[in-house]
């Protein structure tokens, strides 16, 4: 990160700002000499965690999203608020599950969006999991949670019956994780 | 899709329009009752591309994103202009690597970032590839090609050398897909 790729920015304004992401315009030259505007979203990142128990059992969550209209099946994720990736998970999943979990552990952080955003994710495994019985959504989380096998899971995932992509790839990755921690 | 969840929609206006997305600002009731704002990322969507010789080795791209600041390894990929999945894919696919692919195999369909945007994202298995010599590049795609075995190309998405998660899911997805193929 932090490299210009040798692009210069000749001047930069911010178009929208808000509590969840802003938009800023750059009006660049390319290496090739080309002016052009480019217009970024900016988003303070977020972490997602796939949260499993000692039965091999992931919890999900079915959630409405306005975005694209329709219910979709996730792991439990939030936004990041400047602080360290695990702590936002930690305080996400019990907010958001009324679940805490023992041992984390990184499956990596990868960037979403890199055509228009630089949203970068972070995912973990979290386990050893206690129920606390209380959660504490925000109004617009509106969903159930689901237990599924991990292999169902992932089955799911690959068919697309997880339709969010960092959830589907999340997944992929702990059983790769696991499959391996196990070898 | 189109299920609105019990959300009701009192007004909606356009913030920002470009050629590559818009922004759309709704205010809302949601099923609690409570009014809100969401604001919304309008994209078109983009199909992304493994494509894999007939020595196992896949096509990246080393492309230097502005938006994250950083040289990233990438499938190919591109917008959708409204036509059909395969169809851009193929023109992409020419478009940035010069390559044609005689057997396109969809890996399915995910949303990329639905917590603010509606974008979803293609992901097509590219085989039969033939190099016509000539690629078609924007301005804006200042990139390399390298050539990595499936496994190799894997193992990369796992450690996060392959830092765009959607191609890092994609490789995953791609490896899987041929397995169960070959079983």
């Amino acid at each position: 990160m932090n490299d210009d790729g040798g692009w210069v920015l000749r001047s930069t304004r911010k178009l929208f700002r808000s509590p969840w992401f802003d938009l800023r315009q750059d009006e660049l030259t390319l290496p090739t000499g080309e002016d052009i505007t480019y217009t970024v979203v900016e988003h303070p990142g977020y972490v997602m965690v796939v949260p499993l128990d000692a039965e091999g059992r992931v919890l999900l969550e079915r959630v409405y999203r306005w975005t694209v209209q329709d219910t979709v099946l996730e792991c439990p994720s939030g936004g990041l608020d400047g602080e360290d990736p695990e702590v936002a998970g930690r305080r996400e999943l019990l907010e958001e599950t009324g679940f805490t979990a023992a041992r984390w552990e990184p499956l990596g952080s990868y960037y979403g969006s890199n055509g228009i955003s630089n949203e970068r994710f972070h995912l973990f495994l979290a386990t050893g999991l206690t129920d606390t019985g209380h959660h504490a959504r925000e109004p617009t989380e509106q969903m159930e949670l689901e237990w599924h096998g991990l292999e169902q899971a992932v089955a799911m995932a690959v068919s697309g019956a997880v339709a969010d992509a960092p959830s589907a790839f999340g997944l992929l990755l702990a059983q790769r994780h696991l499959a391996r921690a196990g070898e």
